[in-house]
This record gives structure tokens, C-alpha cells and sequence, in this order.
């Protein structure tokens, strides 16, 4: 769902730019195969133009299994000795490995699928890979998984192919494992991670990421230490199912004397939030941890390094919820438990009006998750609140969900990012939690406990919109450039080698 | 909007049938006129099939002024005197005249515009107006407007003709005017009707009324002393006018500290009506006059004679509001207030879910009335309701309404219609008022106090819907044919020249 990457493009990342004091440092003591980066560059380019090309959409079964053979075949010219394809009860994973000799061993998570496009949409085709101008952002790649996420993924096996000419052994060994239905909310994807060989092979892991253009328009970078957890449901009040109210739309006098499905649909969600619009589900909230001292004192840096009315621009929002400050509005990013109306829809929603009495309504809602709240408990008190006060009859259809995660400040892949990143200039903006959500619940949960994040240098932006884009070639020295992108993986291995 | 012809096809109207003891009495003395029916019948026929090709639908601008020119034709071909456009702030009305030299004079109500249709759905073209065999129905003429109400309003016209065509002088003038809005909401026919000429002339009536397709698959008729009235009204929750929530739609993650229009919908919707689904608007029923004992006793008369199992089964219902038994379920349609959501849409509606905050979300209601309500007191209930409670900022958009319509049972246009149907054996089920609406308050009301109905045999069904279809020979002996359909209006002009 590239949930990390939207809701990067939702403003919570806009922060107040910092001096660049000393760029790319770190990169001097690899010139060489920095040489071979800027070599390769045509070559690079064009591998991740070519993936974009092959498409995999699960929710439109679009490619598939063509879009995990062609994971694995990336995989094989990248260097992995071992790269196969994960069958599962949904689409195909992958699971590869690649074993450099050396003693530390780091996990990769990549997806291979994309969001659903609509061509007429877009200015530059989606699956064309175009590089355009774009002013102020400089040459820019437009396509459909440009950022989300196969820019960052292409960049990192780049940086692959540039360490392999440059005669450079691996730093660190990898056990990697992709997806094709991330943006179907990875039903599936438990199946291939729990499988026991996968599981024995991540366990020797040291921490978990995924390749990410972390940086934002002015440059600067944000690392969330975990991510909300996420249900996604359906709600359906439906005459036949509730057995009032009729089975078919039929006309509206009838209302005089035949029970409404859309009537009792919002008088169900109505007992769902307080009038504040925070969680009124019974039990939801029971075993939600507060943030500790040190979660605190991160929100509280954040309050002052991150733009409050940059982020309020940016979502053309002129209030937070009960007018809190801008330090509350950081920190129930981080530590508060929603529930959310994606979308509703019953009857007639033309123009002007039709006098029916329809017979079905359905409001699809997410909820955010914090720790120690799971997403099977959420599923579980929603369907006992609203049984509980007669509305057992609505259907709840959970079509996604996650588990909050939560990565300690100092877990090696996270220690490894911010040296980088510092290495060049910038000091990350450290929340405790992301208040978006990705399936990486399957990698710091029991049994495997593993620090998992998003790393990497770079910019773009436009998941699951049109015009979807990644930075080829900056045109602010600040925001890293395909090559820099490349590089910054580089030095990350370094980093986590150490 | 064809609510009458749509109510009648929600099962309302399925009565206990009664033997016929004697079909068409009264045509004995009119057999000159029959005769002359028979002989143009396919004239008539066609006439009808050329107006249905002949479309005008105020939603989509199409077929104006052609369709008032057309009625205007029809009009006079059929011996009016006098026929004319009238121009609206919308699409033009007519207003015609015949003066027969008679007595008494009769008001007429036409519309000439249709329902918008999408010819994908339909098993005949609906512009071809083609007749049909329906096993059960006989051979149908399947077009929009077919019974809805160019049918009718043709049948009547056709018997205009035959009398012409007999020699007969009319017993009756008529004062006509039409609509070319009904569909919409009839927005500005009250420029029409209260035009000083047209209301002067209008004055002058004993009644006013509509053809109709009165009769059910039985051959059963119900005469409704009234319609109740009717506010449809959009409202919508945004977020630029609420000064809270987004601009547009944003990631759902920023519902922690963002407000949603949409639970604001939710939560103003829910303050509308009762646990049980009644109003709950502040002041909306408290002109509420309840039934007399007359109309008390016509309940009690059709909870015998109406059959509450197939009424049910028709709208695929299983229970009634709050258990209630049918003498009350048909009274509720005579004398409760409603308030319906039509429809409601707001944020992402496709397969599965999509993780945003929804900028806007809409409701469209109706709220039938009963006297002594008005639309415009309704209206003016339901925003203050909203604004007390602290949902002034959302949009409440009147799309069409009307004042509830009562015709007393001793009114000569109700008298007239209980002779021509006893004399074809059918015992008509007398309701003190349709669950429906129609725009007959601008009769109704003051200044001009009419009474207003509908009449006529015949048969038809899917207004709104696909293969919307008009009886032309039918099936079942107790269900009129075209021919008999127009000879109905011979004799009820007659009747009501009494």
C-alpha cells in the first residue's frame, strides 16, 4: 500500500531544512566505486526503466508470475546465488540469498507489485519510464512504481552491479524476500516470511529494510522507529442479511412502514467515535502503551525542528482535531489509536436526487494501531461493540490489516541510518512511530523480533497517483540524484558491516 | 418523478381482486364513440409511439422547447382552441384551452418530459416505442415515457379524437397545462400554474387531472385523497466550508489529528431520527394533523380488502418497522412524517480499501410530509435542527420539493372516478392519501383549492426502470386494453359533466 510513501507526501515530513555542512563524506573513501556508479548509470537507468515496464497488479491479476521471475532474474544478475520463487495462496513471493562470506547478515524486504493506474490520467504514459524536466525538481523518471518501489529497489541493486565491477566483496551477506500484493495489503505475505527455511534464514538477520527515497523536497529525512498497525474493513448493512427492511431499492414512501439498511449503517457507525471523532469501539483501546521518556523527548525535538504550518499547507488543513498544538498533533501521530471512514456509499448518488429506499449501504473504515494493540483484537472488539448493541447483523469484512511495529532507536539498522544520513549532512528527525502502516509487523513480531525500517537517499513522490516520479537528476544539491541514491546503499553496507 | 406510477409498482396498490360482475357497462350508451376508438386505433398507436421518440429529459437538456412545441401540436390536432408555450426560469410549460361550449370545465395536468435511460439496460430500444408479447401482460408498447406518462396522456388524447370523430360535442371544457420539469422536481411549474391568465382560467375548474394507468396486474384500482409532500435535500460535509478537516482528500494516517467531514456527516445524519428510524428534527411534526374518523375508517376498510403478504413480498420485506401489524403499516403510509437517506456517498468507494481521510461526504434525503407540514417549513426545521447542533456548516441544498395534497373523497373529480370504475366492476380501495408525492399542491393550495387526481384504466409499469412498458391488448380480462383505457376517459368526462 506504499502507506509509508504517501503519507510522506502528506506533509508530516516537511521539516525545517538544516545547513548542509559537508556533503557526501563518507563517499571518499569509496571513489571507486563511485566511478563505476556514474559507468553504470545509463545501464541502471534503463534496468529500472525496463522493470517498470512489466507491470504486476494483484488487484487486477496483472502479471503474474511474470512480475516474481522477473524479481528473481534482477535478483540473479545483482549477484544472489539463490533466488526462487515463493508460491503462496495468493500471488507469488521471492526468496533469494546472497552469501558474500561475510559475518554479519542483513534482511532485505522488496515488492514487486504496483497500485492500479488510469493511463488518461497521466501526462508521460505510466508503464513508458519517460525522463522528463521537471522545473525545480530537475530530470525526473514519471511511471507507475517509480518511487513506490521500484526507483529505490533499481538504486539499490545498482549499487549491487557498481560494488561487483569495482572488484568489491559485499560487506554483509543478504536473506531477501519480496512480495507481489503489498499494495493489496500483503494477505499473504506471512506465508512466505513464516515459511520455516525463510524464517531459519531471517533469524540470522541483524535488522530488516527496505530500499526508500527517504528525502523529502528540501532534502531532509525523517526515521520512524515503527509504523501503526492497520485494519482495514468493510462494513455492510444489507436488508437481507439484517432480515428488516427490503431486499431490493424500492421506493422511498415506503419508508413510512420498511426499516432503512443505510439508517441503520449510520446509526451503527455512530457508536464507533466520540463526538471529538476519537475510538469509542469498546476494549479497542485496553492495551495501548503510552510513549515511554524517550518517545517523548523525540516528539518534543520534532516540535521544533518539523514546520507546523508547512504541514497544515500542505494538507490544506487549517485546525488539528480539539485545536490542539502542534506538539499534540506530532505525538498522536506516533501514540493515538483512529478510526477512519476511507469511503461510504448506499443508494442513489447521481445528480439531483431519486426517491429510493435503498437496500444495502457499506462504509469501509480503517484503524490505526499503536503498541500493544494487535490488529486480530481490533478485528474482534469491532465486531463485539457493534453485536453488543444490535448491530450484529452488519457484515465486517477485514480485506487488510498489520500489527503496529516498533524498532528500538538503537537497533543496528537504525544506528547504520543515521550515520549515513549524518555523513551527509543531515540529522534525521527521529519519531518514535510512523502514523501510516506497512506489513513489517511480519518481521519485528515474534517469533523473529527483527529491526526492520525503510533506508536510502533519494526523492520522489506520486504513489498511486498520477505522475508517480523519481529523481534521476537533482536539481537541488540537497536532494540526491539517482547516482547519490546508488551510493548512499553503498555506504549503508558499510555501515551495517561494522 | 413519477412517484405515484412508482409507488403503485412497490406494491401498494395489490388488492384482494374482486369477481367482475359486469365489464363495460356503461359503454353501451357510448358505442359510436367505441366504434370510432377501434377504427383509429392504430392512428392513436402510433401517435403515442412517435411521441415517445420525440425526447425531453430536463437532467440531460435535451428535446427543448421540441417538447412543449409538441405537446402544443397535440394539442391541437385533438381540437384545442388554444395552446401555447409558457416560458419558465427553466424549461417552458404549455397552457392550452378547449372550450366546448359545456357547463362545466375540467382542469388537465400533463408533463411531456421523460426519466433519463441508458439503452444498454433495456430489451427493446427505448426511443423505438416497439410493441411486444409479455407472456401474463399481453402485447406491451415498451418505451420510456410509456407509462410514464405519455401513455395515458395519449390514451386520452385518442379519446378526444374519437369523439371529434363521432360527431359528439365534448360534455366538458378544459383548462390544460404541462410540464416539461416533473422529473426533476417540477422547479418551476408553479410560473405556470400561477401565471394571473392561467390561474384565472384555472379558477374556473371543478377539479384537475392526470391521466393515469390506474390499475395493477389484477385489474385492481386505489384512489388516493391526496399525496404526502415531499423535501429532497443534498446535504454535504466539507472541509473548506467547515473550516476543519482537509482541503482534499489526505492519507488516512492524519486522521490522529486531522477532522473527518465524513464522521461529521455521520454524526449530524444520526441526530435526525430516532433509535427506531422516525423524524427527530426539532419542530418538523408539530403541525401534524391527524387522521379523521372518515380516513380512519378507509384504513380500516383497505386493511381488509389489501393483501399484506403480497404487498411484502413485492418489496421483498419481511417485517414492518417496529413490528407494527398492517392496518397501521397502511396507515403510516397515509399519516407518518419520514425522513429517508436516498443515497450517500463520500471518499474512496471501489474494490477493497484505500487509506484516505475524505475531504467531502454527501447525503441525499427526503422527507415525506403530511398536512399540515409544508416543504418550506420543513426545510427551514431540518437547518435549524443541524445548526442548534452544531452542523451549521453543512450544506443543505433543497433539490425539489412539494406540500402535501389532500382532495376531499366528495370532490367531483373523486365522485366522477368512483362511477367510471363501479361501472366496470372494480370496487376502488379508497386511501385517505399516496405514500408518494406528486406536484399537486399547486392545485391543491391556495389560491386555487382544486380538487386534484388521477384517472384512468389501463396498465403499465417501470417508470425510472428499463422497459418501461404501456398495456396495448392485454392478457387478463380484468386489465384494460389501449382502447378500453381511452374509452375510460370518454366516460369520465361524461361523469364528470354530471
Amino acid at each position: 500500500m506504499s502507506l509509508v510513501r504517501q503519507f510522506i507526501c502528506c506533509g508530516f515530513a516537511i521539516a525545517i531544512s538544516l545547513p548542509v555542512t559537508r556533503a557526501y563524506s563518507a563517499a571518499d573513501d569509496l571513489a571507486d566505486v563511485k566511478a563505476q556508479v556514474a559507468k553504470q548509470h545509463d545501464e541502471s537507468v534503463k534496468r529500472l526503466q525496463d522493470w517498470i515496464k512489466q507491470v504486476s497488479i494483484a488487484a487486477e491479476d496483472r502479471g503474474y508470475p511474470e512480475g516474481a521471475d522477473y524479481m528473481i532474474q534482477l535478483l540473479k544478475d545483482a549477484g544472489f546465488q539463490k533466488a526462487e520463487r515463493i508460491e503462496t495462496e495468493g500471488k507469488p513471493g521471492v526468496f533469494a540469498t546472497f552469501d558474500a562470506g561475510a559475518p554479519k547478515t542483513v534482511g532485505l524486504y522488496f515488492m514487486y507489485d504496483v497500485k492500479q493506474f488510469d493511463p488518461k490520467e497521466w501526462s508521460s504514459p505510466p508503464t513508458a519510464a519517460a525522463i522528463v524536466d521537471k522545473p525545480g525538481l530537475g530530470k525526473i523518471m514519471i511511471g507507475r512504481g517509480a518511487v513506490n518501489q521500484k526507483g529505490p529497489e533499481a538504486s539499490f541493486l545498482a549499487a549491487l552491479h557498481a560494488m561487483k565491477a569495482a572488484g568489491r566483496k559485499l560487506p554483509v551477506n543478504f536473506v531477501f524476500v519480496a512480495e507481489g500484493e503489498e499494495e493489496i495489503g500483503s494477505p499473504h505475505f506471512g506465508q512466505v516470511v513464516h515459511k520455516p527455511e525463510i524464517e531459519q534464514a531471517l533469524k540470522k538477520c541483524s535488522g530488516i529494510f527496505m530500499p526508500f527515497a527517504s528525502q523529502d523536497l528540501s532534502g531532509m529525512v525523517t526515521i520512524s522507529l515503527g509504523a501503526k498497525g492497520l485494519i482495514e474493513v468493510e462494513l455492510t448493512s444489507n436488508g437481507e442479511k439484517w432480515g428488516r427492511g427490503p431486499l431490493q431499492d424500492i421506493h422511498s414512501s415506503n419508508k413510512a412502514r420498511v426499516d432503512s439498511p443505510v439508517w441503520h449503517l449510520v446509526q451503527a457507525l455512530n457508536t464507533l467515535v466520540t463526538a471529538d471523532g476519537d475510538p469509542a469501539i469498546d476494549g479497542l483501546t485496553k492495551n495501548v502503551r503510552p510513549l515511554d521518556a524517550q518517545e517523548k523527548a523525540m516528539i518534543d525535538s520534532a516540535t521544533q525542528r518539523l514546520n507546523e504550518a508547512e504541514a497544515k499547507k500542505s494538507m490544506g488543513v487549517k485546525k488539528w482535531v480539539k485545536e490542539i498544538g502542534w506538539s499534540e498533533a506530532l505525538q498522536r501521530m506516533s501514540d493515538a489509536p483512529t478510526v477512519n471512514i476511507e469511503g461510504m456509499i448506499g443508494g442513489y448518488t447521481g445528480p439531483g436526487g431519486k426517491t429510493i429506499l435503498p437496500h444495502q449501504a457499506i462504509a469501509k473504515l480503517d484503524l490505526r494501531l499503536v503498541p500493544n494493540q494487535t490488529a486480530a483484537d481490533a478485528l474482534a472488539a469491532l465486531k463485539a461493540h457493534l453485536a453488543k448493541r444490535g448491530f450484529g447483523d452488519i457484515d465486517v469484512n477485514m480485506t487488510g490489516g498489520y500489527d503496529p511495529t516498533t524498532t528500538p532507536a538503537d537497533s543496528p539498522i537504525i544506528k547504520a541510518e543515521e550515520a549515513v544520513y549524518k555523513n551527509h549532512g543531515i540529522d534525521p528527525v527521529m519519531m518514535p512511530r510512523l502514523g501510516g502502516s506497512w506489513p513489517g509487523y511480519v518481521f519485528t513480531n515474534p517469533p523473529l523480533s527483527l529491526g526492520a525500517g525503510h533506508f536510502g537517499l533519494g526523492h520522489g513522490s506520486g504513489a498511486h497517483a498520477p505522475d508517480e516520479y523519481y529523481v534521476i537528476e537533482s536539481a537541488n544539491p540537497k536532494v540526491a540524484s539517482f547516482d547519490d541514491a546508488v551510493m548512499s546503499y553503498v555506504e549503508y553496507l558499510y555501515q551495517l558491516a561494522r
